[in-house]
């Protein structure tokens, strides 16, 4: 089965979010606004406990993650893909590192670049056209993520939770 | 925020629920395949910290719930869902009246006919025409539900969940 992890922000910023994904990002009916922390990845049902058990781990020794977003950006000239920035901060790297170790570890390379997608598989122009009215914006929101997602992926391409991850070195 | 509690079957159910449900459920986009718990109910952030304590403690003391599924029923003639129907059973209905008691409790007096959601808003000649085919078909799926999902709803009527609550008296 293929998984993947997520942390979904507030109801507030997925609001915001959605308002330009609904247009901008065919994702949009696949899974709601999210920050992804560990891309698709296959596991049988074994690996899976496996895997869950780790995550269960990883979340009881997390902080909670403060979550900054200040404006819109994108991977341009990579990719056509226009996002909200996520503000890089320590304890969501360390998480992000704790995802892609051990029984986690895999073949991604790529530099953690937290961020919410807000608008892919755009046409040139179409980018250019919304990205330079886009970057223009003033966004500000600030909170805290408590919690992470385990999901897996149905044949459709949907994403459904699995299971919900607490974070938190004192939770009650 | 407007709440709703759903068990979604595994993957093998919801994507056998997904090949009908993209033709013939208006809420296919909107959320996973499931069987509704709890319909939507309001919260403001202090209930649902109550109601979430109250989720993990019901959670703890249910047991896991056996699903049977063993054909396509509807709501014919109060409305023309169409649905996947669920066999009752002692568990699932104990944990219905659960989520419906205490802080949870609310008023709806339906009877609780657990089922997925496979078709609705359909015309009439739709409705007759789809499920005619539908009602003669076998189907039989049984599996174990070891959890459950607190969700919430965004503003364009998608479901993001916030929290799982794993079943289980003796989990380890």
């Amino acid at each position: 089965m293929k998984y993947g992890i997520a942390l979904f922000p507030s109801k507030q910023i997925q609001d915001f979010a959605n308002s330009y994904r609904k247009r901008y990002d065919s994702h949009y009916a696949l899974i709601p606004p999210h920050i992804t922390l560990k891309n698709v990845f296959e596991a049988d049902d074994i690996q899976a406990q496996t895997i869950i058990k780790t995550l269960r781990q990883i979340a009881a020794e997390t902080d909670v993650i403060p979550l900054k977003i200040t404006k819109f950006s994108s991977f341009y000239p990579v990719n056509n893909v226009i996002y909200l920035k996520v503000e890089p901060n320590e304890t969501l790297q360390e998480l992000y590192k704790k995802l892609h170790s051990g029984v986690l570890t895999d073949q991604s390379d790529y530099t953690f670049v937290p961020h919410i997608t807000i608008g892919r598989n755009l046409s040139d122009a179409e980018y250019f056209d919304v990205f330079g009215r886009l970057k223009m914006q003033t966004v500000h929101f600030e909170e805290t993520a408590d919690r992470f997602h385990l999901l897996y992926q149905l044949e459709d391409g949907a994403w459904t939770v699995y299971e919900t991850f607490l974070l938190g070195k004192d939770r009650e």
